[in-house]
């Protein structure tokens, strides 16, 4: 087993106090390797970072433009979303207009990721539904597109499904990797999710962005997903996610999806690339500091937007009181 | 550097998803190792985990006899409260008894940890204070030690007040490692922490329920905050903490202390010895399992418990709605 390097240093005052190693791919659509930092051979979960991937057959189904779904909604149908009032009004309007409402989706409930729509939500008396779960939209989506295809959505997350037959063809068609019950386990929100090479999902988004090596239906629906994700970062994340700074960075040139245990996903347009990292141990201060990294690297040629990148991958750590004690540092390896 | 080796796995159904490497290191009271894993000889900033040393100038100055402070007190001094009723209200008596309030607690403040109770504070439409700190017992211990000595205690964090000083002196007699500005750096309630290795916090906590190695007094103060602790076990942790179950698993014979970034200090008075380990990525679920799996394995003997802590160090991991779609697995380098 490769031991993968070390590429993010947390630091108290001047001394490394923990450290995140880690896995990166960078890859064009042809599978060819740009960059890779440790074994990108290494299956991983790449949990809801294929968010956009598994929501082509929306798209391609027909589903989203006989439900009149803007970027918003595609945004959102792609989104790990912080559970804020926007995304939950806007993940509920989808499932109404789908002819559904929240007693349709089977991804649990949790509170709201975004700290002020908890505290919110605790005032008001209430208590979280499964529109505040961070997938409501992807799942909105996936009830949506079953049925404008007539298929009875319920047990929808469940393998056998065949819905679920209809994401892992995507899934294969795009990265290139095999999905099958062997490589699979459960997500958090009850969908199967299947361990591939980091490699592949790096190529996988090499291809929704620049539609490589996809027919031509899928090039048009991925690029669709991508630009409305681009567009509407606010609701493919939310405010104080740490997707959110990196879009904004650059409106419309970075896309980027954050995952469970340290999976990043994310895509250069310009540059025609997809990246793919985990984090060996699952912390998302790892894999924010390791994809922010990897952006200002691959971007150094736009100086200003390296720069805001790199600060991005630098947060102070703050006491209690709100004095930085602390920061996050990439290493040599991984800043270049 | 030494790379640790990977102590704990955390597995997506039967595939392992993340990894937690890390350090431990098992001592006598003379610093004699029974378990090395990793590099013990690593310096770490120990954070929370040393508050029961540092709370031996509040027993040793007369200031916990002179103020009443039975074990419930000594406890919520050496604890990481999850901000329950309880906890705060205990820290709010100890401030009043030594003629303080809140005002004087220099620590900031948080949500509490417990999320019930957290809930409960947005419900009733009220914000954190510094009583809902988790170290405001340590801090409210402090300035209770201050004002019986009639040191001014403003600013009392510092790593130049007096208090400090005597905090450094205590922590230095029973690690036997040097604390100086040069290994120091703020901790998140703003005091001092300094970075020391593995193998001296061990070498501390054997000292500390043995008392071999200290002065009378010293041995004396250190074994009634420690019987505190595992007397009143609520009152250093809390209701959904790691460190409650591993002391409730055998009344009155495990020490476990918690801290940030992956730390966890532990003794067993039984055995005269003391234990001590970083989970190099800070992670607490890594932490968490490496101290229950210790523990399984240093108590072998008694079978009943053996498992019961082993249990404890293989928790499933829930979906959203509940079901077990992994779980966590120490790895036999660690179980032994």
């Amino acid at each position: 087993m490769v031991t993968n390097p070390i590429l993010v240093e947390i630091l108290r005052g001047e001394h490394v106090e923990s450290v995140h190693r880690g896995a990166v791919a960078v890859c064009d659509s042809d599978g060819k390797l740009l960059l890779e930092l440790g074994d990108v051979a290494q299956p991983v979960f790449p949990r809801s970072a294929v968010k956009a991937i598994q929501a082509l057959p929306l798209v391609e189904s027909g589903a989203a433009d006989a439900l009149g779904f803007g970027k918003r909604e595609l945004a959102l149908a792609c989104a790990s979303h912080r559970g804020e009032p926007a995304h939950v009004e806007l993940a509920a309007s989808m499932l109404s207009r789908g002819g559904l409402d929240e007693t349709a989706l089977e991804c649990g409930s949790h509170w709201p990721h975004n700290h002020n729509a908890a505290v919110a939500l605790a005032r008001a008396g209430l208590s979280p539904s499964t529109l505040h779960n961070n997938c409501s939209g992807k799942h909105s989506g996936f009830l949506c597109t079953c049925r404008h295809l007539n298929l009875n959505h319920r047990g929808y997350v469940g393998y056998s499904h065949p819905f679920q037959a209809m994401i892992r063809e995507a899934m294969e068609d795009v990265t290139g990797a095999k999905h099958h019950a062997g490589n699979s386990a459960i997500d958090g929100c009850s969908i199967p999710t299947y361990a591939i090479p980091i490699r592949s999902l790096a190529r996988g988004f090499a291809r929704m962005v620049t539609g490589a090596g996809l027919s031509a239906a899928r090039a048009k629906a991925a690029s669709r997903l991508m630009t409305a994700c681009m567009a509407e970062p606010f609701f493919v994340s939310g405010s104080d996610s740490v997707d959110l700074p990196l879009m904004q960075a650059a409106p419309g040139r970075i896309f980027v999806k954050n995952a469970a245990e340290g999976v990043f996903c994310a895509a250069v347009p310009e540059l025609g690339l997809g990246i793919a990292l985990k984090c060996d141990d699952g912390a998302e201060r790892g894999s924010a500091a390791m994809i922010a990294a990897i952006l200002a690297r691959l971007l150094k040629s736009d100086e200003a937007l390296s720069e805001k990148l790199s600060g991005l991958a630098r947060p102070a750590i703050p006491s209690r009181i709100g004095e930085a004690v602390g920061s996050v540092r990439p290493t040599p390896i991984l800043a270049g």
